[in-house]
């Protein structure tokens, strides 16, 4: 799947619940691991912290004690709940003392995030079918459009502006196209789609179109588009059926790995990797969707995307079969449909988050 | 529709064509505009120009004559077909060297761009009715993500990298945002919905959020909301019913105004107005397609685009009969349907360009 480059031996884990529905969802997350783990033998070990959370913030003025690092150093990775209270904290505070923080420090580089109608789940598009729709979104974790640097001038009267850099490193652009190219090949139909838009963000996208020219010619094999972020958008909807591997800078993978989900009815149940392919800094798995504290303390959030991030992580773990497992017990319980199997309330059924991962969980 | 704020008299209309299919819808877009001349006695002029647009800079090595600003600043509105030819000349020259020369020069700070699903018209969501959609994306149009602002450093070295400003000026945010906000409180829904991206685009976007909350203190009995553009993008699939006036910066804006055309089918027949609200400069009306090279040649292209920019043109000028006139011929003929109606490929007829947009001029 996604091409694992080692095999991590008796992996440690380490498991951050977070804010929210994350609390919810993740005690699903751990019993489907648990359960592939016994399956397999992996001997797979989970540490909880509470750290990364805006309840931490409240008790200790900050989003996580300052050996965060050296802490989570010592795990193979980080599984991942969902971060953030907006009633409670500004978004941009806690995700920025958390989130930004592992991907920049781990050097998780890769985002990366499946897309892909799945049995049983309710697709806002006319006339698509399980199978129709199979690709990933590939988009760059660290830099790009999301940078620290700039500022405001002029502040409290009419000339007020502020500035922000997009900042692309040559280093930094290649290193995630190699990732999203090497991906490309590993697949049947070998075809990468480049998101950019060179005709309007005229200094830094041309560039990005420079450098995927430059890479495709290290993959012959590989058929290569791209189209404007706009247009790419729309064909998502259109033509979701037309992409294989999508790759995108940071702002413009966001919001197509937001927009892609959405298409297949699947934003409350998709997984996501923030990956340090090289294995050098623990890589971090978590579900697609936020905190959501509308629903939370009801028990009704699904946790398919927690369990679903947990597969993704047993893959790049380097347990694929495993990981694969705990995929095939998602399709099966999710295509018994509402009458057969626990399903919650969003998946048109009326059971509780843990009814729903117990029922994975024991089809594993 | 639009609060046009003055009429003018006697109207003079500079044309320009363009490329590829521009050039085969303009004279449909003409003949509805003249039909409804005739009808409404408006007194309306045309002038044609071969200027922005690759024939012309084959021919004199520049998208423009050097004196295009004067030339056009003797013209009330610009009726403009499509620009860009990318395997003669690349997009960032063509376009940099024409559109978004107009949008500056003369300060079209607003795009405005309908998303309604009409009748006739294949929808890609499943479960939507005409009706069931109808709103604004109002798109910042002259700065923000758009900028001329950066550069490379370390070329061809392994250190190499390029950045780019992105800048929002007090004077820019706030005058698209008290357009928005006008236009939404002449709705009978008055609800205005901010694009933003605050939590992870952390200088520019907190600045754009405090903007639209001071600005929302002068319209009380607007109601307002925010969404992250990443979902955002997925609630245009998900609840498009859900918005009424959307606005966004220059980046966003392009990507919700494909995005929401796209969500009803409507990308070959949606409109757009680059607007200078005050009449100080010409303003601009043009479809959201571009030229089609692939398509260009057939007289395959759909005219409806390029007829409803005529209509949202017509309603800037201050004739809003006139501009209703023409959309509503175009719905009329829509909802005739295939067998009744000479529609065009795209919406599953045989019918060419021409034929088309005989039916809708006849129509009025
Ligand atoms: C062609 C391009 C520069 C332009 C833009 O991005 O503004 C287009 O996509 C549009 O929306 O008018
Ligand atoms: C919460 C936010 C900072 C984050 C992002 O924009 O990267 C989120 O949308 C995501 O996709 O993980």
């Amino acid at each position: 799947l996604m091409n694992a480059k080692k095999i991590f031996k008796n992996p440690k884990i380490a498991v951050i619940a977070g804010d929210g529905i994350g609390k919810e969802v993740m005690p699903e997350g751990v019993r489907a691991l648990e359960a592939a783990n016994r399956k397999f033998n992996i001997g797979m070990q989970f540490d909880h912290f509470d750290f990364a959370s805006c309840d931490y913030y409240l008790k200790h003025g900050k989003m996580m004690p300052d050996d965060w690092f050296d802490t989570l150093m010592k795990y193979d990775a980080i599984f991942f709940g969902a971060v953030g209270m907006p009633d409670i904290l500004p978004d941009h505070v806690s995700l920025w003392g958390s989130l930004i923080q592992f991907r920049r420090g781990f050097d998780q580089y890769v985002n990366l995030r499946p897309v892909r109608l799945l049995p049983g789940v309710p697709c806002p598009l006319a006339n698509r079918k399980p199978g129709d729709i199979d690709f990933f979104v590939v988009r760059e974790n660290t830099e790009g459009e999301y940078s620290s640097v700039g500022g405001k001038m002029f502040p409290d009267t009419d000339r007020e502006f502020v500035i922000q850099e997009s900042i692309f490193t040559r280093q930094g652009v290649d290193r995630i196209l190699k990732y999203a190219f090497d991906l490309a090949q590993s697949r049947p139909k070998k075809h990468l789609t480049s998101a950019t838009k060179s005709n309007g963000i005229a200094i830094t996208m041309p560039y990005w179109d420079e450098r995927v020219e430059a890479m495709s010619k290290n993959f012959a094999d590989v058929r290569t588009d791209k189209y404007h972020i706009d247009i790419l958008a729309a064909h998502f909807v259109m033509n979701p059926d037309r992409f294989d591997v999508v790759v995108a800078s940071n702002l413009f993978g966001d919001i197509l790995s937001d927009l892609g989900p959405a298409c297949t009815g699947t934003i409350a149940v998709a997984p996501s990797g923030s990956i340090n392919p090289e294995g050098k800094f623990p890589s971090l798995f978590e579900p697609v969707h936020g905190s959501a504290p509308d629903i939370y303390g009801k028990m009704i959030a699904n946790p398919i995307g927690q369990i679903w991030s947990g597969a993704m992580m047993l893959d790049h773990l380097g347990y694929p079969e495993a990981g694969q497992a705990i995929f095939s017990a998602i399709e099966k319980v999710l295509a018994s449909g509402a009458g057969h199997a626990p399903l919650t309330p969003d998946l048109g059924g009326t059971a509780k988050t843990d009814d729903l991962g117990k029922a994975i969980a024991a089809a594993i």
